[in-house]
C-alpha cells in the first residue's frame, strides 16, 4: 500500500491530475533543525523541465509543510508536506481513453481496481514520489548531521553506454573454464564510490560523474527524443558512513528492504547490490571480503559485499544499481490492441522523458535515506535496550562483543 | 525482523544449532485439504545430502505440524510447524571462535547483538530458510489447487556457465550506436518459461533444465569442491496463471514484495524481474509489449514486462532471476583477521555446500508463492469489497473496466 | 503511532496551531460514489462553536479533498484531505510558557519528545480527530451502502446524570449473595439500541436522547462552564447489520480493536462492550445469550455479549460505552508547580469545552465505522479465498458450516 | 491475527486439542540472562489444578524452549518456545457437535472459518493465552531488572464481592447535583497501589489480596461450582516504576495499546485506566492531578490519570482494570438451540473453570509486560536517535525540555 517504513515511516498520497502530492512523514526524531528548504533541494533535483533531456511539463514543486515543525525545528510529531499540481492538462491523454498504453500501468490499474484515473495509470505516475522524495530528504538531514552519512547516486548506463569498466560497478570477465576474473572492483572504481559528490554529478544534465560518457550519453537520449522513442539506464548509489549492526533479519535484511524500496520506484526492473549478478561468477576464494583493522576497528580489504553481510551493514561503503526501463510512454506510433481488442495504433501525445535515469538520480538517493533512518532506529531501540543490561559474564569471552 | 507478509504471513525461529527450527503460518484460508506431506515435498527439495554437489550434512527435515489442522484440513488458525535440529555438530565450528568468517554474518551478527550463537553466523545459516519453505509449500498447495498457478525454478547460471543465450532469461545484445537489438525473449525461451515442470527441473542434480550445460555446471560446481572453494550462480523463476490485478502500489508494488523475499534469501545479491538489467538497453519502442486479445481478455504480444506493468500484474507469465554469490564458507585457507584484529589465516572446517544454487530451488519457489498468496488475499479483499457496489454509472466509460 | 488499521488505513496530521490537519486514507474500495459533503456531515458535527455547551472556537473546518476521487467516484488509490487551522490565537496559552496543564499531555509530549509545540500538548489537541472523522465518514459511507450498516452514538452520561436504568447500557442490581439481577438489558434498552438514528440523537445539544435527562445534563455543563469547571461523561455507542464473523483472533480480536480505536481517542479512560464490568457480576446462566432462529439463521435471545464472541461478530447489535474524563483545561485557579518545579497557580485562559462528550459522539462513530471496515475488508480476503476451494468432504459435518 | 508487537513481538499458535501450543518472541534485547524456569514460573501461575477453584484440567505445562537462547543468554533472535498438550479428552466435547455453546466461540468460529476445530471455540481456548504468558515473562524479566519495573496484579471482583471501598479502585459516590465526590484513590488504596506484590496475591486461591474478601470470595465461587454454574469478575493490574514518557499518539496510545492487549484476553468486556468510568464523573477541578516535584523530578499530588496523560506515561504508577465475563461453558442444562436451529437443551460436560479470574491474574500482567516492553523500545530509539542531535538553541527555553 501507500505506507513504507516502520519507526520511520511515510505515508504518500496523489496522482498526476488531482490538487496535490503529498505525505506524511512519521516517526522524524524530535528536536532536528529542518527547513522547507532542505526538502526542496531534492524535489528540486527530482522535477521535470530542468534540461533538455527531461519532459517540458514545468511545474516549481514548491514544498509547503502543514505540521510537525515549529520555528524550524522538528517537533517529533507527524510532518505533513503537499506540493500543488500546477500544470494539469488532461486533454494531453485522451488518446488513452481508448487505448491501454503498453507497458505502462493503464490496463493493470483498471484491472486492479476496475476503475481508473482520467490520466491513465493513476499513481503509477513519477509525480507519485514527490512524498518519497520530501520523507527521504528529511531522513537525509538527520543522517548527514548526526553520523555524517553521505547518500550519492549517479547514472551508470543509458541504454547501451556505461561507464567505462575500470569505474564501473561491475565488470568481471576472464576465461569460463578459468577462475581467473578481473578485479569488479578496481581501485578506481573504489575510490569514486569514496569520494562522489552530488555537486559532482549535477555538473552534467545526464547526472552521470564520467564526462566523456556523459556526453555518449546526451547524444543517445537526444536520439531517443528525436525518434519519438525513449531510452533505458541505470543508476548507481553509494552510501557512506553507515554504522554497523543495520538490518533485521530474515525478512528485513538490509539489502530486502533496500531492495523492495528501490523496486517500487517506477519503472524499475532490476536491482542489484554489491558485487551482484557479475559477483555470482567470481569463486568464494576471491570473492570474500578479507578482514583487516581499519581505524581501530575491523574492516574489510575489499569490499564485493557492498558494505552487507549476513543482512546486517559491517560500516564499509554501501553500493547498489538498479535498473529502469525505457519509458512505455513513447509518441511514436505503436501497433496494439484498444481496452476492447480493437487493434490499433496508439500515438500518445502530452509530454514525456525519453529517459528517467537522470531525474531518478534523487529519487534512489531519497528511498535510500528513508531505508537507512528506518533501520537505524530499530537498531538504535535494540542497541538501548541491551546497553542496560550488565555484562555478559556467563558465556565465553568468543560469544560477546569486546568492548570497542 | 521474522515475520513476512500481512494476510498471509510466516514467522521463523530457528538457528542451526539449537532444538528445532520452526515457523507459525497465520492467515492460510480455512478448508483446504493439507497434509503433512505437502508441506515435506518441499523441505526433501531444499534439504542437504541429495547428491554429491551438497553438504553432506545428513538431514531427515522431517515436519511435524503443531495445530492448524484436524483430519487433514486447515482450520484458519495459525499452522506451527517445526523441524528437529538432529544432526548437529557444534564443535565444527570451533576455528570461528576466534576468526569472523570472511564475507560470512559471524562478524555482523556480533556487531548487531552483541553476542553471538556458538555456530557464528545465527539466523544466516541456511537452516533458517526451512520454516519459509513451509510456508510457502501450504501457499503453493492453495494456489494450485484453486487458480492452477504454477511457481517452477531452475538454475540458470553457474559461475560463468550460464544457460545458452536463446533460452536465456536476458540476451540482449548488438550495435551499441544503433537501436538493433537481438530479440532477448526467444520463442525457445518463452516455450521453457511456459512448459517448465519442477519433475524436469530435478532431473538433474544442478536443477539447470538444459543437460548439457547442466554437466559443464556439474563439473564447475565439482572443480570448486575439489579445490575447497565454492563458486555462485543464478536462479531463474517463472510463476505462471497468476489472476491479472495483484500487487499494491505504491510501495508494496508486485515486483518490490518479490525482490524484498527474494533479497532476504541468505546469499543473494541481485534481483531482476522481466527483461531486468539488460532490457534497460532496449528503446521502448522495442521494449514496450503490445496488447492482444488472448483467450477473450487483453494479453501482450512479447513480454519484457515480466507479467507485471505498474507494480500490478498483467496476467503474463512473471518470471525472475535471483543471484546468489559464491557460498562465504570455504576450506581453503584464507588470510584474515581475528575479531581482536590480529591478522592470521583461517581454514573453516565443517559440512559446507561448494554452490547454494541447486538447494535455492525450492527457496525460490516457496518465497514466491508466499508474496503471491498475500498479494491474492489482499486484493481478494478490495475486489470483494468493490464487488458489491452497484455499477458505476457517472463515470465515462472509458475510466471503468468493462463487464468480462 | 500515526497510523491506523491494515487494509482500510488511516494516517493523520496535525496539532492545533499548525498549517493544517489531515489524513491520507489508503484502502478505500474503488469504485464508491464520494462527495466532499459525505465527508463534511461528520466532520460538522464534530467542529466546535455549535451550541452554547461547546468551545466558542469558531471553525469551519471546510473538508479540501486533494487526491482519490475523480468525478466523484473513489479510484481506490489513497485519498488525501485536509482541514485549514483559520483561527488560529497562539496567545492564549501563554500561561503554560512556565506550567504543565495539570493532567493535560504538556508534560508529557516534553517529557516523550523533549520540545514541544507552543500550543503545549501537540497532538493531544481535540483537532487531531479531524482527520479520523474524515477517514471513518468514507467507511461509514460505505457500509451503510452495501451492508445498511448503522453507527450511532449518544451521550449516556454527564457527570453523574446517567440515562434512566430502564434505557441504561448497564444497570445490573440486586442482593449480593443471590444471582438475582435485574435485566440489564431491558426491552426499552435493546429497542433504543435497535433504532435510535443520528437525526434524533442531535435534537438536542448534549446529543443525549432522552430529553428529560438531557435538560438535566445541560443544567450539568452551564454549571460546569459557569463555575470556570469541566465535567466529563460517558458515551454509548451501536453498530447495527455489522455481518458475523468479523474480528481477526488472537490479538485482533473485534473488542479488542475496538478498545484500541476508542482508547486512542483524546480524553478516554473506560471502554466497555455489550454487559460490560456490570455484567461481571451476572452468572453465566443468566449472562449467556441462548441461541434462537432469526430471519432463517441463528441469533440470540438477549445480548449480553454485546454481538461479539470469542472476538469475532455473531451478526447481533455491537454496542459499547466509552467514558470521558473531565477535560483538563478549566480558567479555575490550579494549585499545582512549573515546569521547573517552583509551586505556584495556574488559570488556563483560552477556549474550552466544558464537556466534551456532545462532540465525542461522531468521534466515536467514525472511528468505529474505520475499525468495522477494516475487519470486513479482512474477512472479505479469507471468505473470498475459502470460498474457492471445493466443499469439505472428509470432516464430520458438524465441523463444517452448513450451507446457508 | 496471532501477532502482536512492532518491536518487542509475540506471535502465537495452538488450540486445546493439538500437539502443541507455542509462540515465537520476536525483538528480545540480546544480552538477557534468560533460563526456562522465568518463563516457566508465570506459565505455571497460569496453569488449571492449582486449587478447587479452578479447572481439574492438570497438565505440568512445562516449557521447552527451541532457540534464541545459548548458555542462559539470549541471542536477539527469535526464541521459539512450545508446551505439550498432554491431558486432551476430545470426547467431552461431544454435545458441541450439535450445538454451539451459548456465548462461546463455537458459533461465531464457524461463521468466521467455515471449519471448527474438535473442541469447538478453537483458539478461543483459554489455553491460546499460553504462548502470550510465555512472551510476557520474557520481557518481565527484562523490565524488573533493567528499570525495576514491577507489575502486579490481583482480583478486585468475584461477582458482586468487592474490594471495599476505601481500597477499590474506583469508588466516587456523591450527590448528584453537588460536585462533592468521596475520594476514588484513597491513601489505603494509593498505598495498595504502591506495596502488592505478587506473593501476597498468592497467598490465597482467589488471588485477592483482601484475605476477608477473598474468603467470601471463595464462597462465591464454590457456589457457582456446586450449581454447575460459572461467574465473571475483575482483575486490577499495577504498574510500578515505568519511565515517562512511553505511548505513541495518536492510535497507539499508552492506554490503546493496553486496552487492545486486555481485551484480547478470552472473557474480557470491559477496561479502564485511572480513575475511569467513575472518574468521568468527577469535575475537572477535582479531578486533575496537580504537579509537584518528587525526588528531584516532577509528579503529581493525586494519580486520577492512572500514570498515563495524552496517551503518555508520566512516570506515576499506572493502574487498569479488567472485566471477565461469567465463563461460557456450564454443565448446568440450557435451552437453546443447535447449529441447524432445533430447539434443545445444551449440558456440556468436560472440566471447566467456574471462575476465571485467579488465573486471568498471570495472563494480565504478562500482558502488560509485552506492552510496556514494546512502547519502551520504541521511546528507546527516538531518545537515541533525539540525544545525538545538537541542543535545541533557536526555540524559547519553555518549548524545550529542560536538562535533569
Amino acid at each position: 500500500m501507500s505506507t513504507f517504513g516502520s519507526l520511520f515511516r511515510v505515508t504518500t498520497y496523489g496522482e498526476s491530475h488531482c490538487a496535490s502530492v503529498g505525505a506524511i512523514i512519521d516517526g522524524c526524531p524530535p528536536g532536528l533543525e529542518l527547513s522547507p528548504q532542505d526538502i526542496q533541494v531534492q524535489l528540486s533535483r527530482r522535477r521535470p523541465g530542468q534540461s533538455n533531456l527531461t519532459t517540458p511539463r514545468d511545474e516549481k514543486d514548491l514544498v509547503h509543510v502543514q505540521s510537525g515543525i515549529e520555528q524550524g525545528v522538528t517537533l517529533g510529531t507527524p510532518i505533513g508536506i503537499l506540493v500543488k499540481n500546477e500544470d494539469q492538462r488532461p486533454k494531453d491523454y485522451s488518446e488513452t481513453d481508448l487505448y491501454p498504453r503498453p507497458s505502462h500501468a493503464d490496463y493493470t490499474y483498471l484491472e486492479k481496481y476496475g476503475v481508473k484515473a482520467s490520466s491513465g495509470g493513476g499513481r503509477s505516475s513519477a509525480r507519485e514520489t514527490i512524498g518519497r522524495v520530501a520523507a527521504g530528504a528529511i531522513a537525509e538531514k538527520y543522517l548527514k548531521q548526526v553520523f555524517g552519512i553521505e547518500i550519492v547516486a549517479f547514472v551508470s548506463s543509458v541504454g547501451k553506454i556505461h561507464l567505462p569498466s575500470n569505474v564501473a560497478p561491475v565488470a568481471v570477465d576472464g576465461d569460463e573454464d578459468s577462475d581467473d576474473v578481473a578485479d569488479a572492483l578496481t581501485p578506481e572504481f573504489r575510490e569514486l564510490l569514496a569520494t562522489i559528490t552530488r555537486e559532482e554529478v549535477d555538473k552534467h544534465p545526464t547526472r552521470c560523474p564520467h564526462l566523456e560518457t556523459a556526453e555518449r550519453m546526451t547524444k543517445r537520449i537526444i536520439r531517443a527524443k528525436d525518434s519519438m522513442d525513449s531510452i533505458g539506464g541505470t543508476v548507481t548509489c553509494v552510501i557512506r558512513n553507515v554504522p554497523s549492526g543495520l538490518g533485521e533479519p530474515v525478512f528485513d535484511k538490509f539489502e530486502a528492504k533496500l531492495a523492495q524500496a528501490m523496486m517500487s520506484i517506477p519503472a524499475t526492473k532490476a536491482f542489484e547490490v554489491g558485487s551482484g549478478f557479475k559477483g555470482t561468477e567470481v569463486p568464494g576464494s576471491k570473492h570474500n571480503d578479507a578482514f583487516v583493522v581499519k581505524d581501530g576497528k575491523l574492516g574489510t580489504t575489499t569490499n564485493w559485499s557492498g558494505g552487507i553481510q549476513g543482512g546486517i551493514t559491517n560500516g564499509e561503503d554501501i553500493y547498489f544499481r538498479i535498473g529502469f526501463k525505457s519509458p512505455a510512454t513513447i509518441s511514436q506510433a505503436q501497433h496494439t490492441a484498444q481496452y476492447d481488442g480493437t487493434p490499433g495504433t496508439l500515438a500518445a501525445r502530452g509530454r514525456h522523458d525519453p529517459c528517467v535515469v537522470p531525474r531518478a538520480v534523487p529519487i534512489v538517493e531519497t528511498m535510500a535515506a528513508i531505508v537507512v533512518m528506518d533501520q537505524l532506529l530499530i537498531q538504535n531501540a535494540r542497541k538501548a535496550a541491551a546497553g542496560l543490561l550488565p555484562p555478559i559474564t556467563t558465556l565465553p569471552p568468543t560469544m560477546v562483543m569486546p568492548s570497542h
